[in-house]
Protein backbone atom coordinates (compact mmCIF):
# COMPACT_ATOMS: atom_id res chain seq x y z
CA UNK A 1 0.00 0.00 0.00
CA UNK A 2 1.25 3.37 -1.52
CA UNK A 3 1.50 5.99 1.43
CA UNK A 4 2.38 9.82 1.45
CA UNK A 5 2.75 12.78 3.52
CA UNK A 6 -0.13 15.03 4.15
CA UNK A 7 0.83 18.76 5.29
CA UNK A 8 -1.06 19.08 8.66
CA UNK A 9 -0.25 20.72 11.96
CA UNK A 10 2.00 17.95 12.60
CA UNK A 11 3.01 15.99 9.30
CA UNK A 12 1.62 12.83 9.12
CA UNK A 13 1.71 9.89 6.91
CA UNK A 14 -1.69 9.07 5.36
CA UNK A 15 -2.13 5.66 3.39
CA UNK A 16 -3.45 5.90 -0.37
CA UNK A 17 -6.43 3.28 -1.27
CA UNK A 18 -4.76 0.07 -3.74
CA UNK A 19 -6.67 1.65 -6.99
CA UNK A 20 -6.26 0.14 -10.52
CA UNK A 21 -6.54 2.23 -13.88
CA UNK A 22 -9.67 1.97 -16.12
CA UNK A 23 -9.37 2.44 -19.47
CA UNK A 24 -11.01 6.21 -19.22
CA UNK A 25 -8.10 7.71 -17.50
CA UNK A 26 -9.83 6.96 -14.20
CA UNK A 27 -9.80 4.70 -11.03
CA UNK A 28 -11.78 1.62 -9.51
CA UNK A 29 -11.22 0.88 -5.91
CA UNK A 30 -12.80 -2.13 -4.85
CA UNK A 31 -12.63 -2.31 -0.88
CA UNK A 32 -12.38 -5.57 0.94
CA UNK A 33 -10.92 -5.15 4.81
CA UNK A 34 -13.04 -3.57 7.46
CA UNK A 35 -11.65 -0.23 8.42
CA UNK A 36 -12.53 2.56 11.02
CA UNK A 37 -14.54 4.90 8.32
CA UNK A 38 -12.58 7.87 10.10
CA UNK A 39 -9.42 6.08 8.15
CA UNK A 40 -10.98 5.33 5.65
CA UNK A 41 -12.25 9.28 4.90
CA UNK A 42 -8.40 10.19 6.06
CA UNK A 43 -6.80 8.30 3.20
CA UNK A 44 -10.05 8.41 0.08
CA UNK A 45 -9.07 12.62 0.22
CA UNK A 46 -5.17 11.84 0.55
CA UNK A 47 -5.98 9.20 -2.41
CA UNK A 48 -8.48 12.08 -4.01
CA UNK A 49 -5.42 14.79 -4.14
CA UNK A 50 -2.70 11.85 -5.43
CA UNK A 51 -5.15 10.97 -8.49
CA UNK A 52 -6.17 15.00 -8.92
CA UNK A 53 -2.20 15.35 -9.44
CA UNK A 54 -2.05 12.44 -11.85
CA UNK A 55 -4.62 13.73 -14.05
CA UNK A 56 -7.20 11.07 -12.94
CA UNK A 57 -10.79 11.66 -13.79
CA UNK A 58 -13.46 9.30 -12.56
CA UNK A 59 -13.32 7.40 -8.95
CA UNK A 60 -15.25 4.24 -8.83
CA UNK A 61 -15.22 2.76 -5.47
CA UNK A 62 -16.88 -0.74 -5.16
CA UNK A 63 -18.38 -0.92 -1.51
CA UNK A 64 -19.41 -4.33 -0.53
CA UNK A 65 -22.43 -4.57 1.78
CA UNK A 66 -20.38 -5.66 4.90
CA UNK A 67 -18.60 -2.28 4.52
CA UNK A 68 -21.62 -0.19 4.85
CA UNK A 69 -20.01 1.81 7.72
CA UNK A 70 -17.75 3.55 4.86
CA UNK A 71 -20.98 4.39 2.98
CA UNK A 72 -21.62 7.95 4.54
CA UNK A 73 -17.66 9.09 4.72
CA UNK A 74 -17.43 8.43 0.79
CA UNK A 75 -20.56 10.21 0.30
CA UNK A 76 -19.25 13.05 2.79
CA UNK A 77 -16.24 13.02 0.36
CA UNK A 78 -18.71 14.11 -2.58
CA UNK A 79 -19.07 10.49 -3.87
CA UNK A 80 -22.46 9.94 -5.44
CA UNK A 81 -24.41 6.78 -5.98
CA UNK A 82 -23.79 4.80 -9.24
CA UNK A 83 -25.67 1.00 -8.75
CA UNK A 84 -26.18 -1.22 -6.74
CA UNK A 85 -26.58 -4.67 -6.78
CA UNK A 86 -27.63 -6.95 -3.48
CA UNK A 87 -24.04 -7.14 -2.33
CA UNK A 88 -22.29 -4.09 -2.94
CA UNK A 89 -22.92 -0.42 -3.68
CA UNK A 90 -20.91 1.42 -6.84
CA UNK A 91 -19.86 4.96 -5.50
CA UNK A 92 -18.48 7.77 -8.15
CA UNK A 93 -16.59 10.66 -8.10
CA UNK A 94 -15.34 13.00 -11.10
CA UNK A 95 -12.08 14.73 -10.32
CA UNK A 96 -12.51 17.43 -13.08
CA UNK A 97 -14.00 20.87 -12.98
CA UNK A 98 -15.82 19.73 -16.40
CA UNK A 99 -19.16 17.67 -16.54
CA UNK A 100 -18.45 14.22 -15.82
CA UNK A 101 -19.12 11.50 -19.04
CA UNK A 102 -19.78 8.40 -16.79
CA UNK A 103 -21.19 6.08 -18.14
CA UNK A 104 -25.42 5.79 -17.30
CA UNK A 105 -26.57 3.29 -15.04
CA UNK A 106 -28.41 0.31 -16.66
CA UNK A 107 -31.85 1.63 -17.39
CA UNK A 108 -34.31 -1.55 -18.54
CA UNK A 109 -35.01 -4.93 -17.68
CA UNK A 110 -35.11 -7.62 -20.42
CA UNK A 111 -37.61 -10.49 -20.86
CA UNK A 112 -38.33 -13.24 -22.96
CA UNK A 113 -41.82 -14.71 -23.98
CA UNK A 114 -41.58 -18.06 -25.65
CA UNK A 115 -44.17 -19.08 -28.54
CA UNK A 116 -44.22 -22.74 -28.79
CA UNK A 117 -46.09 -24.76 -30.88
CA UNK A 118 -46.30 -28.65 -31.59
CA UNK A 119 -47.18 -30.18 -35.34
CA UNK A 120 -50.98 -30.45 -34.05
CA UNK A 121 -51.22 -26.85 -33.22
CA UNK A 122 -51.36 -26.93 -29.75
CA UNK A 123 -49.50 -24.03 -28.00
CA UNK A 124 -47.15 -24.70 -24.90
CA UNK A 125 -49.00 -22.48 -22.18
CA UNK A 126 -48.83 -22.36 -18.49
CA UNK A 127 -50.54 -20.91 -15.02
CA UNK A 128 -48.44 -18.91 -12.94
CA UNK A 129 -48.40 -19.50 -9.21
CA UNK A 130 -47.06 -15.94 -8.40
CA UNK A 131 -47.88 -12.18 -10.03
CA UNK A 132 -50.72 -10.38 -11.35
CA UNK A 133 -52.17 -13.63 -12.98
CA UNK A 134 -51.91 -15.67 -10.12
CA UNK A 135 -55.44 -17.74 -9.27
CA UNK A 136 -57.09 -16.01 -12.26
CA UNK A 137 -57.06 -19.02 -14.54
CA UNK A 138 -55.27 -17.43 -17.53
CA UNK A 139 -53.36 -20.21 -19.46
CA UNK A 140 -50.48 -17.71 -21.36
CA UNK A 141 -47.60 -18.20 -22.94
CA UNK A 142 -43.85 -19.05 -21.01
CA UNK A 143 -41.88 -15.72 -19.55
CA UNK A 144 -39.01 -15.02 -17.91
CA UNK A 145 -36.56 -12.62 -16.77
CA UNK A 146 -33.23 -12.61 -19.25
CA UNK A 147 -30.26 -13.01 -16.45
CA UNK A 148 -27.12 -11.18 -15.74
CA UNK A 149 -24.58 -12.10 -19.09
CA UNK A 150 -27.18 -14.03 -20.48
CA UNK A 151 -27.95 -14.18 -24.02
CA UNK A 152 -31.70 -13.38 -24.90
CA UNK A 153 -31.87 -17.10 -27.05
CA UNK A 154 -30.84 -19.15 -24.60
CA UNK A 155 -32.84 -17.44 -22.03
CA UNK A 156 -35.58 -18.20 -23.55
CA UNK A 157 -34.76 -21.70 -24.00
CA UNK A 158 -33.56 -22.10 -20.21
CA UNK A 159 -37.21 -20.21 -19.09
CA UNK A 160 -39.26 -23.03 -21.10
CA UNK A 161 -37.34 -25.54 -19.97
CA UNK A 162 -37.46 -24.52 -16.15
CA UNK A 163 -41.22 -23.86 -16.41
CA UNK A 164 -41.96 -26.86 -18.04
CA UNK A 165 -39.21 -29.47 -19.14
CA UNK A 166 -39.39 -28.79 -22.67
CA UNK A 167 -36.49 -29.11 -24.91
CA UNK A 168 -36.93 -26.16 -27.69
CA UNK A 169 -34.35 -25.01 -30.40
CA UNK A 170 -34.33 -20.96 -30.87
CA UNK A 171 -35.73 -20.00 -34.21
CA UNK A 172 -36.32 -15.91 -34.18
CA UNK A 173 -37.78 -12.85 -32.33
CA UNK A 174 -41.08 -12.18 -33.76
CA UNK A 175 -41.20 -8.46 -32.14
CA UNK A 176 -40.52 -7.09 -28.84
CA UNK A 177 -41.69 -4.42 -26.84
CA UNK A 178 -40.41 -1.37 -24.92
CA UNK A 179 -42.16 -0.22 -21.84
CA UNK A 180 -41.88 2.60 -18.57
CA UNK A 181 -42.09 2.70 -15.51
CA UNK A 182 -42.92 -1.09 -14.73
CA UNK A 183 -41.48 -0.93 -11.72
CA UNK A 184 -39.74 2.18 -9.94
CA UNK A 185 -38.18 4.51 -12.87
CA UNK A 186 -37.14 1.52 -14.58
CA UNK A 187 -38.13 0.56 -17.88
CA UNK A 188 -38.93 -2.99 -19.79
CA UNK A 189 -38.18 -4.66 -22.72
CA UNK A 190 -39.55 -7.71 -23.80
CA UNK A 191 -39.05 -9.65 -26.72
CA UNK A 192 -41.27 -12.54 -28.26
CA UNK A 193 -39.80 -15.21 -29.60
CA UNK A 194 -40.45 -18.05 -31.64
CA UNK A 195 -39.01 -21.74 -30.59
CA UNK A 196 -39.52 -25.09 -31.92
CA UNK A 197 -39.73 -27.66 -29.98
CA UNK A 198 -37.98 -30.34 -29.58
CA UNK A 199 -39.63 -32.98 -26.73
CA UNK A 200 -43.35 -33.27 -26.06
CA UNK A 201 -43.58 -34.49 -22.47
CA UNK A 202 -44.63 -31.88 -20.29
CA UNK A 203 -43.22 -31.89 -16.42
CA UNK A 204 -44.43 -28.31 -14.62
CA UNK A 205 -42.05 -26.22 -12.62
CA UNK A 206 -42.77 -27.21 -8.44
CA UNK A 207 -42.25 -23.64 -6.98
CA UNK A 208 -43.44 -21.28 -10.52
CA UNK A 209 -45.94 -22.52 -12.41
CA UNK A 210 -49.53 -24.00 -11.20
CA UNK A 211 -49.90 -26.12 -14.49
CA UNK A 212 -49.05 -26.60 -17.79
CA UNK A 213 -50.51 -27.88 -21.03
CA UNK A 214 -50.27 -28.15 -25.07
CA UNK A 215 -53.49 -26.00 -25.80
CA UNK A 216 -55.30 -25.38 -28.96
CA UNK A 217 -54.62 -22.39 -30.80
CA UNK A 218 -57.80 -21.56 -30.89
CA UNK A 219 -58.61 -22.40 -26.98
CA UNK A 220 -55.93 -20.32 -26.07
CA UNK A 221 -57.26 -17.11 -28.23
CA UNK A 222 -60.77 -17.68 -27.13
CA UNK A 223 -59.53 -16.63 -23.51
CA UNK A 224 -61.42 -13.48 -22.59
CA UNK A 225 -58.08 -12.24 -21.63
CA UNK A 226 -56.55 -12.64 -24.38
CA UNK A 227 -59.82 -11.39 -26.39
CA UNK A 228 -59.83 -8.08 -24.27
CA UNK A 229 -55.87 -7.46 -24.58
CA UNK A 230 -54.65 -5.13 -27.32
CA UNK A 231 -51.56 -6.59 -27.15
CA UNK A 232 -52.33 -10.53 -26.75
CA UNK A 233 -53.94 -10.33 -29.95
CA UNK A 234 -51.35 -8.53 -31.54
CA UNK A 235 -48.78 -10.89 -30.72
CA UNK A 236 -51.03 -13.89 -31.71
CA UNK A 237 -51.64 -12.20 -34.95
CA UNK A 238 -47.97 -12.46 -35.77
CA UNK A 239 -47.63 -16.00 -34.14
CA UNK A 240 -50.32 -16.99 -36.98
CA UNK A 241 -48.61 -14.87 -39.43
CA UNK A 242 -45.11 -16.73 -38.34
CA UNK A 243 -46.81 -20.28 -38.91
CA UNK A 244 -48.96 -19.96 -41.49
CA UNK A 245 -47.61 -16.81 -44.08
CA UNK A 246 -43.95 -15.68 -44.49
CA UNK A 247 -43.91 -13.20 -41.58
CA UNK A 248 -40.01 -12.92 -40.73
CA UNK A 249 -39.04 -12.13 -37.70
CA UNK A 250 -34.97 -11.17 -36.62
CA UNK A 251 -32.88 -14.67 -36.17
CA UNK A 252 -28.76 -13.87 -34.43
CA UNK A 253 -25.69 -13.31 -35.70
CA UNK A 254 -22.94 -14.22 -33.43
CA UNK A 255 -20.65 -11.05 -34.09
CA UNK A 256 -17.73 -9.12 -32.77
CA UNK A 257 -17.16 -5.84 -32.00
CA UNK A 258 -13.55 -4.29 -32.55
CA UNK A 259 -14.13 -1.43 -30.62
CA UNK A 260 -15.41 -3.39 -27.13
CA UNK A 261 -13.98 -6.83 -28.95
CA UNK A 262 -16.38 -8.54 -27.12
CA UNK A 263 -18.50 -11.87 -28.81
CA UNK A 264 -22.29 -10.67 -28.94
CA UNK A 265 -25.36 -11.82 -30.87
CA UNK A 266 -26.58 -9.21 -33.67
CA UNK A 267 -30.32 -10.28 -34.77
CA UNK A 268 -31.42 -9.06 -38.04
CA UNK A 269 -33.88 -10.36 -40.44
CA UNK A 270 -31.80 -12.90 -41.97
CA UNK A 271 -34.38 -14.00 -44.70
CA UNK A 272 -34.65 -10.49 -46.70
CA UNK A 273 -30.59 -9.77 -45.89
CA UNK A 274 -29.87 -13.37 -47.42
CA UNK A 275 -32.46 -13.01 -50.74
CA UNK A 276 -30.87 -10.47 -52.02
CA UNK B 1 -47.43 8.77 11.81
CA UNK B 2 -48.57 5.73 13.59
CA UNK B 3 -47.21 5.20 16.86
CA UNK B 4 -47.08 1.55 18.94
CA UNK B 5 -46.22 0.53 22.50
CA UNK B 6 -43.14 -1.75 22.42
CA UNK B 7 -42.69 -3.64 25.55
CA UNK B 8 -38.61 -2.63 27.14
CA UNK B 9 -37.90 -2.40 30.49
CA UNK B 10 -40.13 0.52 30.92
CA UNK B 11 -42.91 0.57 28.22
CA UNK B 12 -42.49 3.10 25.75
CA UNK B 13 -44.00 4.38 22.61
CA UNK B 14 -42.41 3.92 19.24
CA UNK B 15 -43.49 5.59 16.32
CA UNK B 16 -43.69 3.39 12.92
CA UNK B 17 -42.54 4.45 9.49
CA UNK B 18 -45.37 6.01 7.15
CA UNK B 19 -45.50 3.12 4.61
CA UNK B 20 -47.58 2.53 1.22
CA UNK B 21 -48.65 -0.63 -0.13
CA UNK B 22 -47.50 -1.73 -2.74
CA UNK B 23 -49.58 -4.40 -5.28
CA UNK B 24 -47.76 -7.29 -3.99
CA UNK B 25 -48.70 -7.49 -0.22
CA UNK B 26 -45.56 -5.34 0.52
CA UNK B 27 -44.93 -1.97 1.97
CA UNK B 28 -42.78 1.02 0.49
CA UNK B 29 -41.50 3.69 2.67
CA UNK B 30 -40.05 6.77 0.91
CA UNK B 31 -37.57 8.79 3.85
CA UNK B 32 -37.28 12.18 3.08
CA UNK B 33 -36.65 13.88 7.00
CA UNK B 34 -33.20 13.82 8.88
CA UNK B 35 -33.58 11.34 11.61
CA UNK B 36 -31.10 10.23 14.22
CA UNK B 37 -29.57 6.41 13.09
CA UNK B 38 -30.17 5.04 16.42
CA UNK B 39 -34.12 6.33 16.23
CA UNK B 40 -34.79 4.82 12.72
CA UNK B 41 -33.31 1.47 13.72
CA UNK B 42 -35.81 1.30 16.57
CA UNK B 43 -38.52 2.71 14.11
CA UNK B 44 -37.65 -0.01 11.40
CA UNK B 45 -37.91 -2.30 14.13
CA UNK B 46 -41.60 -1.91 15.09
CA UNK B 47 -42.48 -1.30 11.88
CA UNK B 48 -41.26 -4.77 10.88
CA UNK B 49 -43.09 -6.61 14.08
CA UNK B 50 -46.13 -4.73 12.48
CA UNK B 51 -45.75 -5.46 8.78
CA UNK B 52 -44.91 -9.33 9.90
CA UNK B 53 -48.15 -9.21 11.88
CA UNK B 54 -50.14 -7.62 8.80
CA UNK B 55 -48.73 -10.34 6.49
CA UNK B 56 -46.83 -8.04 4.99
CA UNK B 57 -43.72 -9.64 2.30
CA UNK B 58 -41.44 -7.19 0.45
CA UNK B 59 -40.22 -4.05 2.34
CA UNK B 60 -38.68 -1.54 0.34
CA UNK B 61 -36.95 1.83 1.47
CA UNK B 62 -35.86 4.45 -0.34
CA UNK B 63 -32.94 6.60 0.64
CA UNK B 64 -31.88 10.05 -0.60
CA UNK B 65 -28.52 10.39 -0.29
CA UNK B 66 -28.55 13.08 2.35
CA UNK B 67 -30.00 10.34 4.43
CA UNK B 68 -27.06 8.49 4.02
CA UNK B 69 -26.94 7.62 7.63
CA UNK B 70 -29.70 5.35 7.89
CA UNK B 71 -28.16 3.23 5.33
CA UNK B 72 -26.30 1.16 7.58
CA UNK B 73 -28.66 0.91 10.47
CA UNK B 74 -30.92 -0.58 7.66
CA UNK B 75 -28.02 -3.41 6.73
CA UNK B 76 -27.61 -3.80 10.15
CA UNK B 77 -31.64 -4.86 10.16
CA UNK B 78 -30.97 -7.12 7.09
CA UNK B 79 -31.96 -5.12 4.57
CA UNK B 80 -29.90 -5.11 1.62
CA UNK B 81 -29.44 -3.27 -1.53
CA UNK B 82 -32.13 -3.49 -4.57
CA UNK B 83 -30.78 -0.90 -7.28
CA UNK B 84 -29.20 2.47 -6.55
CA UNK B 85 -29.49 5.79 -8.86
CA UNK B 86 -27.28 9.05 -8.49
CA UNK B 87 -29.55 10.37 -5.37
CA UNK B 88 -30.92 7.43 -3.56
CA UNK B 89 -30.87 4.07 -2.94
CA UNK B 90 -33.68 1.67 -2.48
CA UNK B 91 -33.49 -1.14 0.11
CA UNK B 92 -35.40 -4.04 0.29
CA UNK B 93 -36.15 -6.55 3.13
CA UNK B 94 -38.53 -10.24 2.78
CA UNK B 95 -40.31 -10.74 5.61
CA UNK B 96 -41.82 -14.35 4.86
CA UNK B 97 -40.21 -17.23 5.48
CA UNK B 98 -39.78 -18.53 1.99
CA UNK B 99 -37.25 -17.23 -1.00
CA UNK B 100 -38.20 -13.85 -2.25
CA UNK B 101 -40.09 -13.15 -5.80
CA UNK B 102 -38.88 -9.66 -5.84
CA UNK B 103 -38.23 -8.20 -9.14
CA UNK B 104 -34.72 -8.23 -10.38
CA UNK B 105 -32.70 -5.00 -11.08
CA UNK B 106 -32.20 -3.44 -14.59
CA UNK B 107 -29.57 -5.26 -15.98
CA UNK B 108 -29.03 -3.97 -19.85
CA UNK B 109 -28.24 -0.62 -21.23
CA UNK B 110 -29.90 0.43 -23.71
CA UNK B 111 -28.20 2.08 -26.91
CA UNK B 112 -29.70 3.65 -30.50
CA UNK B 113 -27.81 3.87 -33.57
CA UNK B 114 -29.19 5.82 -36.28
CA UNK B 115 -28.48 5.26 -40.16
CA UNK B 116 -29.46 8.27 -41.96
CA UNK B 117 -28.93 8.87 -45.87
CA UNK B 118 -29.76 11.91 -48.01
CA UNK B 119 -30.76 11.41 -51.68
CA UNK B 120 -27.18 11.60 -52.73
CA UNK B 121 -26.64 8.36 -51.07
CA UNK B 122 -24.59 10.12 -48.72
CA UNK B 123 -24.88 9.26 -44.83
CA UNK B 124 -24.59 10.68 -42.19
CA UNK B 125 -21.49 10.36 -40.18
CA UNK B 126 -19.67 12.39 -36.83
CA UNK B 127 -16.25 12.13 -34.91
CA UNK B 128 -16.71 11.81 -31.70
CA UNK B 129 -14.70 14.35 -29.00
CA UNK B 130 -14.93 11.70 -26.27
CA UNK B 131 -14.72 7.50 -25.83
CA UNK B 132 -12.80 4.50 -27.49
CA UNK B 133 -12.84 6.52 -31.25
CA UNK B 134 -11.80 9.66 -29.59
CA UNK B 135 -8.78 11.50 -31.47
CA UNK B 136 -8.84 8.80 -34.16
CA UNK B 137 -10.38 10.45 -37.11
CA UNK B 138 -13.35 7.51 -37.51
CA UNK B 139 -16.39 8.22 -39.08
CA UNK B 140 -19.34 6.79 -37.56
CA UNK B 141 -23.21 6.55 -37.78
CA UNK B 142 -24.71 9.04 -34.46
CA UNK B 143 -25.24 6.75 -31.50
CA UNK B 144 -26.81 7.40 -28.16
CA UNK B 145 -27.81 6.08 -24.83
CA UNK B 146 -32.15 5.86 -24.60
CA UNK B 147 -32.83 8.30 -21.59
CA UNK B 148 -34.92 6.60 -18.53
CA UNK B 149 -38.56 6.17 -19.99
CA UNK B 150 -38.04 7.42 -22.89
CA UNK B 151 -38.81 5.29 -26.08
CA UNK B 152 -36.70 3.63 -28.64
CA UNK B 153 -37.87 5.51 -31.65
CA UNK B 154 -38.06 8.95 -29.92
CA UNK B 155 -34.41 8.31 -28.77
CA UNK B 156 -32.52 8.07 -31.55
CA UNK B 157 -34.26 10.86 -33.42
CA UNK B 158 -33.27 13.13 -30.31
CA UNK B 159 -29.23 12.24 -30.53
CA UNK B 160 -29.31 12.96 -34.16
CA UNK B 161 -30.73 16.24 -33.57
CA UNK B 162 -28.73 17.34 -30.51
CA UNK B 163 -25.76 15.73 -32.03
CA UNK B 164 -25.89 17.36 -35.74
CA UNK B 165 -28.93 19.12 -35.52
CA UNK B 166 -30.58 17.35 -38.47
CA UNK B 167 -34.18 16.47 -37.79
CA UNK B 168 -35.50 13.36 -38.71
CA UNK B 169 -38.40 10.72 -38.80
CA UNK B 170 -38.07 7.40 -37.59
CA UNK B 171 -38.56 4.15 -40.00
CA UNK B 172 -37.96 1.05 -38.28
CA UNK B 173 -35.42 -1.01 -36.42
CA UNK B 174 -33.13 -2.79 -38.94
CA UNK B 175 -31.33 -4.64 -36.44
CA UNK B 176 -30.65 -5.04 -32.52
CA UNK B 177 -27.27 -6.54 -30.61
CA UNK B 178 -27.00 -7.53 -27.42
CA UNK B 179 -23.61 -7.69 -25.76
CA UNK B 180 -22.19 -8.38 -22.03
CA UNK B 181 -20.12 -7.29 -19.79
CA UNK B 182 -20.66 -3.52 -21.43
CA UNK B 183 -19.64 -1.85 -18.43
CA UNK B 184 -19.21 -4.03 -15.22
CA UNK B 185 -21.42 -6.79 -14.51
CA UNK B 186 -24.05 -5.05 -17.07
CA UNK B 187 -24.87 -5.90 -20.44
CA UNK B 188 -25.84 -3.29 -23.19
CA UNK B 189 -28.43 -3.53 -26.05
CA UNK B 190 -28.26 -1.12 -29.29
CA UNK B 191 -30.94 -0.69 -31.62
CA UNK B 192 -29.25 -0.16 -34.98
CA UNK B 193 -32.37 2.21 -35.95
CA UNK B 194 -32.92 3.82 -40.26
CA UNK B 195 -34.16 7.69 -39.97
CA UNK B 196 -35.58 9.79 -42.56
CA UNK B 197 -33.48 13.17 -42.59
CA UNK B 198 -36.20 16.09 -42.74
CA UNK B 199 -33.45 19.06 -42.64
CA UNK B 200 -30.24 18.76 -44.12
CA UNK B 201 -27.82 21.53 -42.69
CA UNK B 202 -25.79 20.21 -40.28
CA UNK B 203 -24.88 21.59 -36.94
CA UNK B 204 -22.54 20.27 -34.87
CA UNK B 205 -22.77 19.78 -30.90
CA UNK B 206 -20.20 21.48 -29.74
CA UNK B 207 -19.75 19.24 -26.13
CA UNK B 208 -19.83 16.06 -27.35
CA UNK B 209 -19.00 15.91 -31.26
CA UNK B 210 -15.38 16.90 -33.18
CA UNK B 211 -17.11 16.98 -36.45
CA UNK B 212 -20.42 16.03 -38.37
CA UNK B 213 -21.20 15.18 -42.36
CA UNK B 214 -22.79 13.53 -44.72
CA UNK B 215 -20.58 11.16 -46.70
CA UNK B 216 -20.76 8.81 -49.47
CA UNK B 217 -21.60 5.38 -48.57
CA UNK B 218 -18.51 4.29 -50.17
CA UNK B 219 -16.35 6.83 -48.60
CA UNK B 220 -17.84 5.76 -45.07
CA UNK B 221 -16.84 1.80 -45.92
CA UNK B 222 -14.12 2.26 -47.03
CA UNK B 223 -12.62 3.43 -43.52
CA UNK B 224 -10.19 0.81 -42.32
CA UNK B 225 -12.24 0.99 -38.99
CA UNK B 226 -15.53 -0.32 -40.94
CA UNK B 227 -13.06 -2.92 -43.25
CA UNK B 228 -11.87 -4.40 -40.19
CA UNK B 229 -15.13 -5.20 -38.15
CA UNK B 230 -17.15 -8.00 -38.60
CA UNK B 231 -19.92 -6.46 -37.23
CA UNK B 232 -19.76 -2.62 -39.12
CA UNK B 233 -19.77 -4.21 -41.92
CA UNK B 234 -22.43 -6.40 -41.52
CA UNK B 235 -24.61 -3.46 -40.29
CA UNK B 236 -23.51 -1.62 -43.06
CA UNK B 237 -24.78 -4.87 -45.32
CA UNK B 238 -27.84 -4.59 -43.74
CA UNK B 239 -28.46 -0.63 -44.59
CA UNK B 240 -27.72 -1.06 -47.86
CA UNK B 241 -30.07 -4.06 -48.15
CA UNK B 242 -32.82 -1.81 -46.86
CA UNK B 243 -32.34 1.43 -49.64
CA UNK B 244 -31.94 -0.63 -52.73
CA UNK B 245 -33.57 -4.08 -51.84
CA UNK B 246 -36.66 -5.20 -49.78
CA UNK B 247 -34.98 -5.74 -46.88
CA UNK B 248 -37.91 -5.29 -43.57
CA UNK B 249 -36.83 -4.27 -39.94
CA UNK B 250 -39.03 -3.89 -37.34
CA UNK B 251 -41.72 -0.79 -36.89
CA UNK B 252 -43.25 0.45 -33.84
CA UNK B 253 -46.96 0.02 -33.26
CA UNK B 254 -48.75 1.63 -29.91
CA UNK B 255 -50.41 -0.57 -27.73
CA UNK B 256 -51.69 -1.18 -24.57
CA UNK B 257 -50.94 -3.92 -22.05
CA UNK B 258 -53.89 -5.00 -19.82
CA UNK B 259 -51.62 -6.35 -17.55
CA UNK B 260 -50.06 -3.40 -16.27
CA UNK B 261 -51.86 -1.04 -17.98
CA UNK B 262 -49.78 1.00 -19.79
CA UNK B 263 -49.12 2.09 -23.23
CA UNK B 264 -45.51 0.81 -25.26
CA UNK B 265 -44.75 -0.16 -28.23
CA UNK B 266 -44.26 -3.06 -29.73
CA UNK B 267 -41.54 -3.38 -32.66
CA UNK B 268 -42.71 -5.56 -35.23
CA UNK B 269 -41.97 -6.74 -39.25
CA UNK B 270 -45.46 -4.87 -40.02
CA UNK B 271 -44.68 -5.45 -43.80
CA UNK B 272 -44.91 -9.36 -43.42
CA UNK B 273 -48.15 -8.49 -40.98
CA UNK B 274 -49.52 -6.73 -43.38
CA UNK B 275 -48.85 -8.61 -46.43
CA UNK B 276 -50.85 -11.54 -45.09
Amino acid sequence: METILVENEVQQEVKLLDAINDDHEGVIVELNKPINSDDFASMLRASIAQWRKQGKRGVWIKVPIELVNLVEAAVKERFWYHHAEPKHLMLIYWIPECTHTLPANASHRVGVCAFVMNEKREVLVVQEKTGILRGTGVWKFPTGVVEEGEHICDAVVREVKEETDIDTKFIEVLAFRQSHKAFFEKSDLSFICLLQPLSFNIQKQESEIDAAQWMSLDEYVAQPFVQTSELLKYIFDLCLAKIDKTYSGFSPVLTTSNISNENGYLYLNSRDLRSQ
